[in-house]
């Protein structure tokens, strides 16, 4: 009663400031092309995949800006790519820079879409975890303006049918916060899709650039192992505009355990032979969640946005 | 500005069912002392350090069962081991399990204490997350019957004042549930003490057995990089009454780090100096959290307890 499906995750080079879709989207086909050729039936791009990482510039004008972001997709750039993806009967993920008008006025957010194997979209996914600032920090080499081109998600962290499994988004930062997988495997999640774009020269403090690699791999492995699901990480990386950024991509088991990792910092596949039955045992088991979580002792996970006051005194005596 | 401390991990070997109280303080006495050799001031033992794991085994008779557990510490036999501490200025972590009478009635809970330098219980923790089953389960070689023997902590996760710094405590299986941690960063923890008993026997699924020394590293792991802290696990190993147990006890740095590791399954003890200051520059960049944590995302983790519906379509649609 396996349920085995070939998947990949796509990782891409750097991709220049003046590159243009038409070429990016090339790339991406090149890479569903050789998907195909290794069976596999479903690819996971990286973040803002269309585009340079354009949250290390300031644009003061927003037509500037704009051109960055898409409507709705497929627009006329990225067409090729859901046309090649249907005829190979391919689904993928892929992170893209959403501008929509919604509630009266222009939105923007970091967005994923999971499209299926007959180009429907079926699932929207966009970015809760927004790293960076709002306003340039003086002295760096590099912005990380996140905080300023995009606003939160605003549609929690959905999970969906999708081939023949139950499925879930995330993008880059999302990967290092506990609660986003958690809310996923609140819905049984089987399979976590993210795309990350991870500089490597933007943290004030050389100690953790250092370790970038290993925190993504942890974050991701732990993510996986807690919830009993699979995990597909797929990187924009190598030196992107000077910036150098992490690469890495890799698929990970409900074990945690790595079973494939890109070698390279350029346009790279890496695939694997997943069943999607394997988180059952850790289901069952060790994280039955039914018969072990105590949500009670949880609240405050909702009650605060930052750290308060230490609760040790009151606990002990007033509970 | 470091606050640095010497803190130490006290590894137990196996302690046989017949084996005294006297003689099991007797070894902890023993740590203790090449704790003070060392320089450290903290150290931590196992959970239930005084007695051979006994949920593995079926009690029917309740003053059988009566004799694993303690009411107030210290008592008689554990006296020497309170009083070796203070006289060394050395504060430490201990795990046992308590009998108290509560609310009208005789409660038993899986509880750890923290005593400061000068012999003082600054706090108290109960173990929220318990594994295993409350009935017996054929066909197994050896039981797990915390759900027959404790209740849920009714203490929540408390951070209190100690080591001029903020901690907590957590015990085995809570290890792997990323909630416990959290509630301990919002209470901005910088170390989490946490004993364990792991048998490598129990599971039903020889592919989950053989993990267990990566599970055990990789959640500790995380949980001290997501919230930034410093995390000490002690482990009781080796083969105990003819069950093999996880040893591999470790100290982590708040960026993931393993800085120092047990190698044996026996008694032993390993020291780290550690900076209490470590985690802020986490803090105050990936894991600020009062700037990027949205806990209206994370509704579902206390509001569900088991997995539920997927909440793929309607979050795009009704959001």
């Amino acid at each position: 009663m396996a349920r085995k499906r070939t998947v990949a995750a796509a990782q891409l080079g750097p991709i220049a400031l003046s590159e243009s879709r038409a070429s990016v989207v090339a790339r991406l086909c090149a890479l569903l092309a050789e998907a195909r050729a290794r069976g596999a039936t479903f690819v996971v791009f990286p973040e803002l995949a269309l585009t340079t990482f354009f949250p290390r510039y300031v644009f003061e004008d927003e037509a500037e800006l704009d051109r960055f972001y898409e409507g709705s997709l497929p627009g006329p750039d990225a067409a090729p790519l859901f046309e090649a993806a249907r005829e190979a009967g391919i689904g993928f993920y892929l992170g893209f820079a959403e501008r929509v008008e919604e509630a009266g006025r222009i939105r923007r957010f970091n967005t994923a879409i999971t499209v299926d194997a007959a180009g429907r979209v079926i699932g929207r996914y966009r970015k809760v975890h927004l790293p960076g600032h709002a306003e340039p920090q003086p002295g760096r080499a590099f912005q990380h303006l996140e905080k300023r081109y995009f606003e939160p998600g605003n549609l929690g962290f959905p999970v969906f049918e999708g081939l023949g499994g139950k499925m879930g988004m995330l993008i880059c930062n999302d990967r290092r916060w506990p609660e986003a997988y958690r809310v996923m495997g609140l819905q049984d999640v089987e399979l976590v899709c993210l795309g990350y774009n991870t500089p490597l020269d933007h943290a004030d403090h050389e100690e953790i650039n250092v370790l970038s690699g290993f925190h993504n791999a942890l974050s991701m492995q732990a993510g996986a192992y807690q919830n009993a699901t699979w995990v597909i990480g797929a990187a924009k990386g190598g030196r992107e505009e000077g910036s150098l950024m992490l690469a890495e991509s890799c698929i990970i088991a409900p074990s945690g355990q790595i079973v494939a990792q890109a070698t390279t910092m350029e346009d790279e596949l890496v695939c694997a032979t997943i069943d999607l039955d394997m988180g059952r045992p850790y289901k069952e088991t060790f994280f039955d969640f039914a018969r072990h979580r105590e949500p009670e002792a949880y609240r405050l996970i909702v009650e605060r946005k930052g750290p308060g006051p230490m609760l040790g005194a009151k606990s002990a005596s007033e509970a």
